[in-house]
């Protein structure tokens, strides 16, 4: 058998069904781009019979010349009908697609409760929707939704539901566990019965109700299975899909198979964090592989031992995935990982140093408070420096003031700025679209005479967080600012019970950061250089 | 064999290490009650040979009288030393719990790269250490760190290592995948391994850094082992434990095995979100069993398929979990979800109705601009009541002015609005710790005389998200507000490029929701009833 595994990603089309996910025709091209320099081998865009954002999408794509096979998805045809009648039909062979998904019930109690037609009925809707699909060239792949579930209800009527798709010409036939609730040695058995029932290739797709997606697509890949679909970051309905930033690694790094190239599979993280931007959903900071915590170490033996030899406490190594390490700076970590950030710093720190002990209390006391310098390297960088006596003094802040005014369905938001650079008084004011913008601009305003680089750094994201939900509005906040000048990101922390308060710390640090000249401590590509600099 | 497993929560000391994550002594003692009345067996506190917090918990802990047993977590005895003589195993006994945990090393390479000793001092510091501990009369765990690596590369040593601290009298031998990087069906193959080469009854602790841990905890049960550890939410270093909220029901509801009692299980959606309270961690909207989208339904075809019968799209019933059903609103959704709601709120709608037309027009209108009412349905029933007239008018925004000021290091906040009540014009100022508690202490001050009952509200939560990242401070921001009055709790929306505004907006919603005496479209206890509404 083919080590080679077809990845046919879905994220399009049903990780869009994901709460909170919402993608125009320009993000779905975008993101088309995107999973075809990963190398997925399909690319599942939407629905072309139900909305018009799809049939644009449809229309678009065919000019970015891709790679991937770009599949459109409707459903087997509606009862007591045909399928040359069929307008959903019909729009996916319009679309032009080279590809198509068609689902359909093979479970009975759907084909009664959900479609509420006759057992005879679905499998003519399947047999004529396949027939109908080949005969217009396209080749054809078959969803059999609820597979697993209509198997274990009634194994005859499942599996004939799969030889009407077989006979009819489906080049695919994937098997759904579209409740998600089928258990992986499940998998492995009920599909290694279908295996001694079909000659058609088989793929799987699963849903990750009970946290088993990655598990039941890896389980039917050793049953056999050849084809994968998932969606990146696992974006969908409910629970969401197998997630394919998981399944692809794995199966090329641990389990010898073939999904992209090793230069493609370097792009994962890339590729995980670019989607989640554009899908505009938070990625959690421990996601498998892609996460920003995926290799972080926060534990001081955990963190001692990664010094010596990161095969310690790394099961693969990060770069393989696009993804890098860092070392966590918290109250558990005791000195050690301070320790080597500073020392990456190139500041003389040592754990009998009292200037260390003095710092060390220092960012405990303020984790107290609510900061966290676990996403904000460069406040800590500038704390860290602060204590050792080597930053220049940029300018000093004497006042500002915000005025935000709504009046006759108008809003207007001003703010006006005191700072002092080098001794000399800068007073302005400016406006912006809401009240941090206006600081901003403020800011930037009194600096630029002094700094006119400062025209080279912009934001590229701002983040509240509520430290104590237990007082609403009248608890503190947490800002995360994340700024960039092209050819680096850096990241700054403010907290205070007032949002303006907290929004402008973490915005001082940030141009204070820049202005000094500063690099980021971790940059993307030399995690390996910079281990070399902390070995001992 | 016994169908009982035992759980071991390690929310308090592994769960810690996640980044982001810090518990205080008072969060921990919280946490464990919560723990306790979910009926896990085992709660691991802490380290008390590392900080005065984890002390300070084993302390009070006692005084709870909880009905889990509190276990301490620490190291085998350093090397080239003595049990009696080390600081940390005096420690856990002086603290007085009934169990602990030790770490030992079951990997050479680790005992030669991270301990840097020799093999067979560590087989002494493992001996030596459950020996103390079985003197001390203290129930002893084995967490044999990076076992399975360990086997794979040299499994003679992996296993002289496990009978050393059988031999001593350890009573639970743990079996962990430290770095998380091994695969179910290898977990499954060496532990039967062991299994016929150990009589210690067996635990598994697993990472999720395949995104694994899940199905190797499964994995090892079905192998043998009556011992899981695990995490709450999976909180946990890197990638995160393995997430116990996911394993208890599916041991329990789909592999026939005991952990808790059916009463517990319910309490299980509870815990998780009361303890990512604690933890101020976000819990992902889709988290299997306790999420908030766990069974949410979006697509149109799936929410009439579980208006039918909810076991279309559900694998198991949902209170078993103390979860919920929810109908998602959203383009995707045809009219059915939209529909289905304005049922329940016993409004005249129906598909061909023109006023529906409008009101569908004008939802995916607002999405289109960033207002997302997933996560909003306080903010969709008062669209949807303005729609069809229902709604009185209580008061009315003449204008606002927001003033925030920073000078000599001390900020100021205040605000002051104007609304029309009845026809009569209420202008008055408050201030406030930070700008949106003192627009809302305003607006209250000018309808206390009117609405005394507004006294009973309160916020208990408020989020801000940037919705257009590119722009970062001059983007749009949601503010998405929960507000209580002990009974009920609901959650409202506001977007706009002004964070001042779009807080404003939710604000004034939800303030509208409570004074109308509106009740929550879905009650905790009663989504049966709610689906009978709208059966047909």
């Amino acid at each position: 058998m083919t080590n080679i595994i077809s990845i046919f990603d879905t994220t399009l089309r049903d990780g869009t069904q994901g709460e909170g996910i919402s993608l125009s025709a320009d993000d779905k091209l975008k993101i088309a781009q995107k999973l075809d320099a990963l190398g997925v081998h399909y690319i599942e865009g939407g629905n072309p019979g139900s909305n018009s954002k799809d049939i644009e999408f449809f229309q678009r794509v065919k000019g970015l010349k891709l790679n991937a096979k770009i599949t459109a998805f409707g459903s087997t045809r509606r009862k007591n009908s045909t399928a040359e009648q069929d307008s959903s039909l019909l729009r996916i062979v319009e679309s032009g697609v080279p590809a198509a998904t068609l689902v359909g019930k093979s479970w009975d109690f759907h084909v009664h409760t959900a479609l509420q037609t006759t057992l005879e009925e679905n499998l003519s809707m399947i047999y004529d929707s396949f027939a109908f699909l080949k005969r217009s060239g396209v080749e054809a792949i078959f969803d059999a939704e609820h597979f697993f579930d209509g198997y274990k209800h009634n194994p005859e009527y499942a599996l004939a539901v799969l030889r009407q798709a077989q006979e009819a010409g489906a080049d695919w036939i994937v098997l759904c566990d579209t409740n998600g609730g089928t258990l992986p040695t499940e998998i492995h058995e009920i599909i290694s019965r279908v295996r001694a029932e079909l000659t058609a290739p088989l793929g799987i797709h699963t849903h990750n109700d009970c946290e088993l997606a990655v598990a039941n697509t890896l389980a039917a890949v050793g049953a056999g299975v050849r084809q994968v679909q998932g969606t990146i970051n696992g974006y969908g309905e409910r629970c969401g899909n197998a997630n394919l930033c998981s399944i692809l690694p794995t199966l090329q790094l641990k389990m010898d198979y073939r999904c992209v190239s090793d230069e493609q599979l370097q792009a994962l993280t890339g590729t995980a964090r670019y989607i989640s931007e554009i899908a505009n959903v938070h990625m959690p900071v421990g996601q498998p592989y892609v996460g920003n915590a995926a290799f972080a170490h926060k534990g001081g033996i955990h963190v001692s031992a990664i010094m010596k030899d990161s095969k310690t406490y790394e099961h693969i190594r990060p770069e393989l995935v696009g993804n890098k390490q860092r070392i966590l700076v918290s109250e558990l970590a005791g000195q050690s990982n301070i320790i080597s950030k500073a020392q990456e710093l190139g500041l003389d720190i040592n754990a009998n140093n009292e200037k260390t002990k003095a710092i060390m209390e220092r960012i405990k006391e303020l984790e107290h408070q609510g900061y966290q310098f676990e996403g904000a390297d460069a406040s800590l960088e500038l704390l860290l420096r602060d204590a050792f006596g080597n930053v220049k003094d940029i300018f000093k802040l004497e006042s500002f003031k915000m005025l935000v005014e709504k009046h006759n369905g108008h809003m207007n938001s001003e703010a006006i700025v005191k700072v002092n650079v080098d001794g000399q008084s800068v007073y302005t004011a400016a406006e912006g679209n809401g009240p941090v913008n206006a600081l901003d601009n403020a800011l930037r305003k009194a600096l630029v005479q002094f700094y006119p680089k400062i025209n080279d750094i912009h934001l590229s994201d701002y983040k509240v967080r509520v430290i104590d939900e237990k007082d609403a509005t009248a608890g503190k906040v947490r800002v995360l600012i994340e700024s960039t000048d092209f050819n680096n990101t850096w990241s700054t922390v403010g907290v205070s019970s007032n949002v303006i308060e907290a929004s402008w710390e973490a915005l001082v640090d940030s141009i204070r950061y820049a202005l000094l000249g500063m690099t980021p401590v971790f940059s993307q590509d030399e995690p390996r250089e910079r281990l070399g600099l902390v070995n001992h």
